[in-house]
C-alpha cells in the first residue's frame, strides 16, 4: 500500500457534503500522512471549513468549482448543463484523474451522473460497453468482489461477460489472488434457472476460451460464504443484496443486543466478553466497508455512499489509496 | 391458529426426501396433535419407513403414486409427462386440495413443476397472471411478508401490482394488520432510479385508485428494519435477497464465535450468556422460517426448502397450519 499519492475529492458530493467529506479527509490524512489531496468545491464554504481542520488544510489545494451536482439530478439532466457539467466539483474531480494530476477520483456524490461524467472524461477500456461499480464483500473466508453493485440496472449477456472479465482483473489485484474463482449470481446452481441474460452469460464464458477459473452459477447465500472470489451480476440485484446484507447485519444486532439483556447473567456475559463484541461490531459496521470502484474506465474513481458519515468516507479513500 | 385441519404431503420432494419429509412431519404431529396428513408418494418406501415414526403413522393416510418429480426436472419437462404428471406424487398432493380433502398441500420438491402443476390443477384468482411465493420475512419491528422470493423471473409493471395485491391481503391474514404498508423494493428512493417495470409498477398502483397503503419504494436494508409489512419484488432479486440474508446470518454467526474465543474474558462472557446466544441462535435460524406460500391460486400450496431438514420442514407445516 503506498499512500505517497494524490487524491481527487468531489468535496460537495454525497448527502452532508461538504462537511462530512472533510470530516472524513481528517481521519485519512492520520491514515496516509503522506496523502495530498485536491478539494473540488466552492471555495468560499470550503475556505472556513478547512480552518477548523488543520491536517486536513495542510495536505489540501483546494480547486474552486462553481456548480455542484444534486443527488436526485438525473445523469441526462447533469449532461445537459453547459459544456457538460464541466464547472461542477464532480465533473473537475474526475479531470484531476484525467490529465493525471491525481490517481484517483473519490466521490460520495450522484451515482449515475458521476457514472455518466467519468465515461466521457476517460472513456471505456477499449471492448467494454459499461462501466460496473465493484464492492468488496466480507466472507467466512476473507473477502470477494461483488459486481456490479449499482451502476447499471439489467444487463445483457454480453455486459455480464465483460463484468466477469473486469471482477476476475480486479480481483487479481486487491486480493492478491492469482487464479481467483469467479461465479455468475443465479437463483439455483442447475443450468435450468435463472434469467435468460443470466443462463446466455454462462454459456458464453464456457465458450469464449477465456483464461478464467469460472465456477457456474452460485446463490445469494454463497457471496458471505466465499465460494467464489468474484460474483457477478447487474447493479439492480447487486444493489439490493448488499443492501439486503447490510439490513441483515443491523437486525442481528438488534437481535443481539436484546438477547444479552435477557438476564443477569447474559448482562454480566456481555461485560465480560464487551472487547469481543467491540471487534465484531466493528467488522459488521458498513461503514468499514463502505466505497466501490468503477471498473472499466482509463482512471480510477471510487464512489462513496451518499449517505455516509466521515468514517464511512475515510474508508472510502483507504480504498482509492489501495 | 386452527391445528384442527388435514394437509396433504408430496412425501417424495425435496433432496432428502421422503426421510427428511417424515422426520419434519415427527416433529408437526407433536406440535399440532389434531393434524392429520395424506402422505403422497412410494407406498413400498413409505410404509417401513413410517413404522419407525408411529406419531406420524398415526396420524397419516398413505396414498400410493408411483411417480415423482426430479429436483433438477424442468416444469415443462414434468407437464410433458404422461396425463401431465398426475402420476407423481406432487402433483396428487395439490389434487387433494382441489378435491377439498386437504385444505394445504405442503412439497419440498421441484419450485418450477410445483408451480407449474398448482397453476393448472388450482388454477389462479380471476384477474391474477401468475403465483408468487410470499414469505415471512423476521424485521426489527416483527415479520414482512416479502414477495416474490423465487416463483417469477423478471415482472412486468401489470406482475408487480398484482403481487402488491397479493402481498397485502396475504400480509392482513397472516400478519393481522389492518391497513398494511406495501413498498415496491428499488435500488433508491427517488423515483429517477431503477428499471422501468419497477418505476412504472410504482406509477400504476398510484393511479390504479386502489385501497392501498402505499409507500413507494424501498431498498435492500430497509427489508430487516421492517420499514413496511409488505415488500414486492420479482422472483430473481427477491430469491436473492433472501439468501443473501441467510448468507449473512451465517457469517455474523462465523464472526461472533471467533470473537468470542478471543480472550479468557470473553469466553468466560460468552459461557455466562449461553442462554442469550440460545435464543439468538434460534432466531437466526433460517429453518424456522422455512417454507413460502403460493399465493394468487384458488388453494393454499406451501414450498419449503428443497435442501431442509425435518425441523425446517417441520416449519413450513407450521406456516401451511396458520
Amino acid at each position: 500500500m503506498n499512500s505517497d499519492c494524490t487524491l481527487s475529492i468531489d468535496a460537495m458530493g454525497g448527502d452532508n457534503a461538504p462537511r462530512v467529506v472533510i470530516e472524513g479527509l481528517a481521519l485519512s490524512v492520520i491514515r496516509h500522512p503522506k496523502l495530498r489531496l485536491m478539494l473540488h468545491g466552492d471555495a468560499t464554504i470550503l475556505e472556513p471549513l478547512l480552518t477548523q481542520f488543520p491536517g486536513v488544510h495542510k495536505a489540501s489545494q483546494i480547486r474552486h468549482a462553481p456548480d455542484s451536482i444534486a443527488m436526485h439530478e438525473k445523469p441526462s439532466q447533469a449532461l445537459r448543463r453547459p459544456d457538460r457539467g464541466r464547472s461542477t466539483s464532480m465533473s473537475r474531480a474526475i479531470a484531476s484523474v484525467k490529465t493525471g494530476e491525481a490517481q484517483a477520483a473519490v466521490s460520495a456524490g450522484n451515482t449515475g451522473a458521476l457514472m455518466a461524467m467519468a465515461k466521457i472524461q476517460l472513456r471505456m477500456i477499449p471492448g467494454i460497453e459499461r462501466p460496473a461499480i465493484a464492492a468488496l464483500w466480507p466472507t467466512v473466508r476473507s473477502e470477494s468482489v461483488v459486481l456490479d453493485v449499482g451502476a447499471n440496472v439489467g444487463l445483457d449477456e454480453r455486459q455480464l461477460l465483460d463484468f466477469a472479465i473486469l471482477g476476475e482483473a480486479y480481483a487479481r489485484v486487491i486480493l492478491g489472488i492469482d487464479k481467483p474463482t469467479v461465479g455468475l449470481l443465479n437463483i439455483g446452481a442447475e443450468e435450468v434457472k435463472g434469467t435468460e441474460a443470466v443462463k446466455a452469460a454462462a454459456a458464453d464464458i464456457r465458450a469464449s476460451g477465456i483464461d478464467m477459473n469460472f465456477a457456474g452459477f452460485v446463490e445469494g447465500d454463497d457471496i458471505s460464504l466465499g465460494k467464489v472470489d468474484v460474483v457477478v451480476t447487474d447493479g439492480f440485484t447487486g444493489n439490493v443484496a448488499i443492501k439486503t446484507a447490510e439490513g441483515t447485519a443491523k437486525l442481528i444486532g438488534h437481535y443481539l443486543s436484546s438477547a444479552m439483556r435477557r438476564t443477569w447473567m447474559s448482562r454480566l456475559g456481555y461485560l465480560l466478553a464487551s472487547g469481543a463484541f467491540k471487534v465484531l461490531r466493528e467488522r459488521l459496521d458498513p461503514r468499514s466497508t463502505n466505497g466501490g470502484v468503477f471498473l472499466g474506465l482509463n482512471g480510477i474513481v471510487v464512489k462513496s455512499h451518499g449517505g455516509t458519515d466521515g468514517i464511512g468516507f475515510a474508508a472510502a479513500i483507504d480504498l482509492a489509496v489501495d
